[in-house]
């Protein structure tokens, strides 16, 4: 028996994990194989000279050299199973830790040729979950620039003319694709990208994955959740403030005043060694007691149905979560408080803040007001 | 033996091929299963009603409630296997064609339950290649939005004063990171998003991957190459075009007029049922004539050492390939035209149009005018 070596085959654009174990970005898959603590990769020619000054491995291999050793050894046309072969059989190794995401295809391929494909389990890279110094600093700088862009927003809301009950700027009605497009350009202008951008209003924001369209009302909640991330760093950030203009009901009033005591629940207990589901559960039975249930209500899922939180880092959504499943908070996380309340007779209000997990507590990283009223 | 299904589980957002077959954009991992010729989707609470409303889908099932059944049938913590596994056998399927790319861990466990798993041939949705009239009319409109910023970068390198040969601009160097950022914001006002957009002055250009930095030069080719996706239509363009401010030498001159040569040998010999690798060849092969070799110089690959062309839809790199490799073209398919060359002692030029493939040539998409020198 042979020994063992990680291997990832993919887009690092499209894969945080590559990524993070390569610091290389490339809009191509490409060979990543971690062979007794070294680092190997295999480039296309395209690549090969980026790759050798950029990425943070051991070794860089020429694809189109081993593929020409591929066929010199009687493969038609060598791909990337047959580069693998080459590679894994000179170093003697016959088993493959893979990530859960491996293509099949490529697994089928190498299965065939003998070799023992092992999915990891989930991170792949645990360490991933615990940021570095430079980690959280990435973080915050992008939640930083996060908040210039909402600050523009809010003040586009706030000076906004209010007539019969739409919210007009400039001679046209204000829409929830204005405020996204003036959200995307101004942190375009930072080096960050945002994509999907939640801008939703009234009933709207109660399915908590629209993105929002049309003029935005007066006396409704609008949220406005803004997840972008730093062409730079590479790190995102995620913050959502929900705001009315002109004046909110009681109803939304109370509903805003519980979302807010909700996340202070989860500032409150986030800490290394509590279990996310707690945290969760606290909420989630807080709003019970505050007349806040969640269920079906009219054949549509109301109240608090989404999870509290989630890591935040390479990918938008990492682990660990905050939710109705198991997860033990770690000294090093960064995770977001979400909390979210959705009535179809009154809108959706949702609050969220980014924390860094610490031994002791939690530090919020995100500095942006709370005000729901904007007058 | 049961009958056959397809199956894809991904996100929409990192998946053409689910997006195609959809039109449901969502971030996180969600159910596609054609049965009979039926498309049927299973969400999460989260994306259910809005899945119910946007998808161009026959059925929409709930996962939780797929979950609760799952339950009860005695799996403890139901995940997509079980899920599935419940799905198909009310439907009498056994055996799955899945696209390449499909994980490794949900297939082994579909496996254990006892499905054939088959990864299809790529690509796995043959039609996806050819463009609809709506396609073209997408990616013409990402491409018109593209030339617009494009006329802003280039309008700015010409507007630029030269000091000791460096390109200066009110008061500062411009570099490449100015530039793709005029790109990227004046791109994101139209509702288009750019990514490592190529802004490459001199020897930079050299690596085609190298997306450029630092102060731009005067009398040096600069290449700008430009991809954005429309975030309305999800289609992308694709475009490069190479500029000097200043004088160009004569082997910039030449360099240039051999590779808008090279394009137009594309240009008269694309369409459909011509192969590729044809065109590619006699590109190649013309650059040789005309004094430019391609291959290992100095330790690093020179000359012309990239593909001519490659599809572009929802993907900004998608079949059909013009290359070195077999690929018949077709009647409706979009794929760029770019040759270029590169040499460390004159930098890069490459220029990209994008075509349309009909039955008796091929339309040009791109209207951008080439103009080397900047004066």
């Amino acid at each position: 028996m042979g020994d063992s070596a990680a291997l990832i085959v993919a887009a690092s654009e499209q894969d945080a994990n590559l990524y993070y174990a390569t610091r290389f970005w490339a809009p191509d898959p490409f060979i990543l194989a971690r062979i007794n603590g070294k680092k190997i990769l295999v480039m296309s020619d395209l690549e090969l000279d980026r790759a050798k000054s950029e990425a943070q491995v051991d070794e860089v291999l020429s694809l189109s050299k081993l593929q020409e050793q591929a066929k010199r050894s009687g493969a038609a046309h060598p791909g990337f199973s047959d580069v693998l072969d080459l590679l894994f059989k000179e170093r003697q190794i016959t088993s493959l830790r893979v990530p859960g995401n491996f293509p099949i295809v490529l697994a089928d391929r190498l299965r065939e040729k003998g070799y023992t494909i092992v999915p990891g389990k989930e991170p792949f890279f645990p360490e991933r979950m615990i940021k570095t110094k430079e980690e959280v600093a990435a973080i915050r700088e992008t939640q930083r620039l996060t908040e210039e862009a909402v600050k523009s927003a809010i003040t586009v809301i706030q000076q906004s003319q209010i007539k019969n009950g739409e919210l007009w700027l400039g001679g046209q009605p204000l829409t929830s694709e204005l405020i996204r497009k003036l959200l995307h350009v101004t942190l375009m202008g930072s080096d960050c990208l945002g994509r999907e951008t939640i801008v939703a209003g009234g009933t709207q924001a109660c399915d908590p994955h629209c993105i929002g369209t049309g003029p935005l009302k007066a006396n409704q909640p609008i949220v406005l959740d803004v997840f972008p991330v730093s062409l730079k760093s590479r790190y995102f950030a995620d913050m959502t403030r929900t705001v009315v203009r002109g004046k909110a009901s009681e109803k939304v009033k109370k509903m805003y005043r519980a979302v807010q005591q909700g996340q202070e629940i989860g500032f409150k207990k986030l800490k290394a060694g509590v279990d996310g589901k707690e945290i969760h559960d606290a909420i989630l039975k807080y709003f019970e007691q505050e007349g806040f249930p969640t269920g079906m209500i009219g054949g549509r899922m109301q109240g608090f149905f989404h999870g509290t939180g989630h890591g935040v880092g390479l990918e938008i959504h990492e682990p660990p979560r905050v939710s109705n499943l198991s997860d033990v908070m770690k000294a090093g996380q960064v995770v977001t408080v979400e909390p979210g309340l959705y009535y179809l007779d009154a809108g959706g209000i949702r609050l969220e803040d980014m924390v860094l997990i610490t031994e002791t507590g939690c530090e919020n990283l995100t500095t942006f007001p709370k005000l729901l009223e904007l007058n």
